[in-house]
């Protein structure tokens, strides 16, 4: 075992002993490669952090997405501890929870209303129960290997949930006019509602654009049957149109959920609607002990000034593109083809003929190795802090991984 | 309508125009005295908070239970932003959650281990997931009224809920030893868990301790059935006893609930389980993007070692019993005789023969003119920043008001 993740590992061992997993979820080690990754971070900076262990990273997961601006944003934190030690969470609502509200809906086209909570799956699970509440009708249709949360309708795997937990769910393929089509024949009338991502971004799968054919369906489809089109913005939102990632592609959505990138980090998220969808929405019941904290909606207003004045999504999809663009030439280079899919601010790329994902794990613990936090089976996202020279270096570091490939590429 | 909410109303204009109901949730204005309240905070310091108008409260809800220590407590915003500023939420967990970990199986009997999330609801819905994976049963049974959180299968009211959602739930009545014997009698070999708050504290109604009797049933089935105690702790949990509210009154639950309370108003929530159903936990998946961040991990942290070091369990009790016990003599010193039931530390005193609620409402709008934010129709909350001259000071004010009783009792 590598002595630099030593302190990641003894924290491991501790907390194998009161935490089921030691480390559950998204970040669990056994997402990556067990082993090669750190385990535990320390600090961050811009596009960089520490792990436990004191060795550096230039980061390319951002939190999973959260990490919009950059880690450790000035900005944002000194706007949210003024409003912290006035108070964050209260009896009431402050105005800032109108503030932002009123700022999504002039943002967003077609928005005139939202909601705020704090996970993704909050807002995603709710917006089943809207689209239910409106339409008097049950079932709900999604992509197969779509990831929408963690609630027992949409949860990855079968731990604890019950067929009824999802029998009035609906699955059809990405991209596939033709299975979508079917499942509306077969069941328009029962249809509440259609959930997409914006782009198909399922874990240890490429990255799929939505085909102009497939966003037509979907749009002729809420037009023809009155099933309410549901964009789970969640994982994309704000890094690809300010406006919501549904203008990329054309979608003409009823409900948008948003999280992750929308506070720089601070726990929110929201959904946003359709004027028809209001009163539906009102009698949805939905609340939550820290959904008024000031402190994340404060950080939200700070996240999308900063994000409008400064062109993010612009400077996103520039150096996604450096990004991207400069690591498949260095595989070029290097005889280690690479594919890259998604948009370029949140790509995902990997090694080119690997059924078995193991050059993709030895590249991707080489690179960690080196100093850049790349995950194998899992999309990317850049930030606001990823500059070219940032992105340059990380090519750099890259460069001696590639040139060495040979050497980690042997017997796999 | 009083010129003094001014602020409140013009900030509600604009929230009806882009929030569905303007404010929902636990804190709409529908669920107080529409009119007779602020909807609007501006800031809060210790026990009290001021509205958008300027005014200023001796606040007995407390965030509706999050604020534990007292509005904007310096010792744990200051550790919070000392951690904030090192960056909160990572690609990875952060030595804290470990900590926090090892800090409630140190704290709670039975507790293992233990795994966080944001919302009260998050836990309670995973518990059930846990109980289904371990026992390999269905059905989960709770007590009528009881509120366990905004999921499909607990959130009150029906909008945008369907059948299948609730089909694999229970009802029994609270303290009802019969109906609960019954309901196990004739579903015991499909029940996987039943889910009881510590005490019965339901809307609209007087609070209920359990009596010893059910608490033995309860106890008493789960070893008899094998059928898993949860307890939901989320708006009791550490105002009651620091190593979780069942050691009051004798449960022996299997997973426990927390929230509120455990980071004095910042985003948490807990659940702690014994070692038997830590491979049932590990099976059943649960994440969120925010889930590890640090800063919230560091205020639980803190709030706990505060809460040990100063005694706040004790606190509560003594400055509950001062409040409520000033309050009911009050009552009876000018002929408005109240009702105490709950706990010292979240009491519910109302005012008696009142089937209606009007001389209750009545009264707690009184209060907030007044000064004093009561609330007419759910439990009440202290904090550590409850003193004595803080409750005293707010007898005053409500000593003023029960005094004009004619005035307010006058025509209801």
């Amino acid at each position: 075992m590598d002595t630099s993740f030593e302190q990641s590992m003894a924290l491991f061992r501790r907390a194998s002993q009161v935490i089921p997993s030691g480390i559950y979820g998204h970040n669990a080690p056994a997402m990556t490669v067990p082993g090669a990754f750190p385990y535990f971070a320390q600090r961050a900076e811009g596009c960089r952090y520490w792990d436990v262990d004191g060795r550096e990273y230039i980061d390319f997961m951002c939190g999973y997405g959260p990490i919009y601006l950059g880690y450790g944003h000035a900005e944002v934190n000194e706007a949210v501890e003024r409003v912290q030690r006035e108070g964050d969470c209260f009896n009431h609502p402050t105005e800032y929870t109108v503030e932002l509200a009123e700022r999504l809906v002039e943002l967003i086209e077609p928005a005139d209303w939202a909601v705020f909570g704090k996970n993704g799956s909050d807002m995603t699970s709710w917006a089943v129960r809207v689209a239910r509440e409106q339409t008097g009708r049950k079932r709900i249709a999604m992509a197969t290997h779509a990831y929408h949360g963690i609630a027992p309708w949409c949860v990855p795997g079968f731990g604890g949930v019950i067929p009824e937990d999802r029998s009035a769910f609906d699955k059809f393929y990405w991209n596939d006019v033709e299975s979508l089509e079917a499942l509306v024949r077969e069941r328009g009338n029962e249809l509440a509602a259609i959930m997409v991502t914006p782009f198909h971004h399922p874990a240890f799968e490429d990255s799929v654009l939505p085909t102009p054919e497939f966003v037509q369906c979907l749009n002729s489809i809420r037009e023809r049957y009155g099933i309410l089109l549901i964009i789970d913005d969640v994982r994309c939102g704000f890094r690809l149109d300010l406006g919501g990632s549904h203008r990329v592609y054309g979608y003409e959505p009823d409900l948008i959920c948003f999280s992750k990138a929308i506070a720089n980090g601070y726990a929110l998220s929201a959904c946003v609607g359709r004027e028809s969808l209001k009163v539906a929405a009102s009698k949805s019941f939905l609340t939550g002990s820290f959904w008024d904290g000031a402190a994340s909606l404060v950080a939200a207003l700070k996240t999308l000034e900063i994000a409008e004045r400064e062109n993010v999504v612009g400077h996103l999809e520039r150096v996604g593109n450096r990004w991207v663009q400069g690591l498949v030439a260095l595989g070029v280079k290097y005889s280690v083809p690479m594919v890259a899919s998604g948009p370029a601010a949140i790509p995902y790329v990997r090694v080119a003929e690997d059924p078995s994902f193991l050059k993709q794990q030895a590249f991707c613990s080489e690179a960690a190795a080196a100093g850049v936090f790349l995950h194998p089976h899992h999309n990317w996202f850049l930030c606001a802090a990823h500059g070219e020279n940032e992105v340059d270096e990380a090519l750099e570091r890259l460069e001696t991984v590639l040139q060495q490939a040979d050497d980690w590429l042997a017997g796999l």
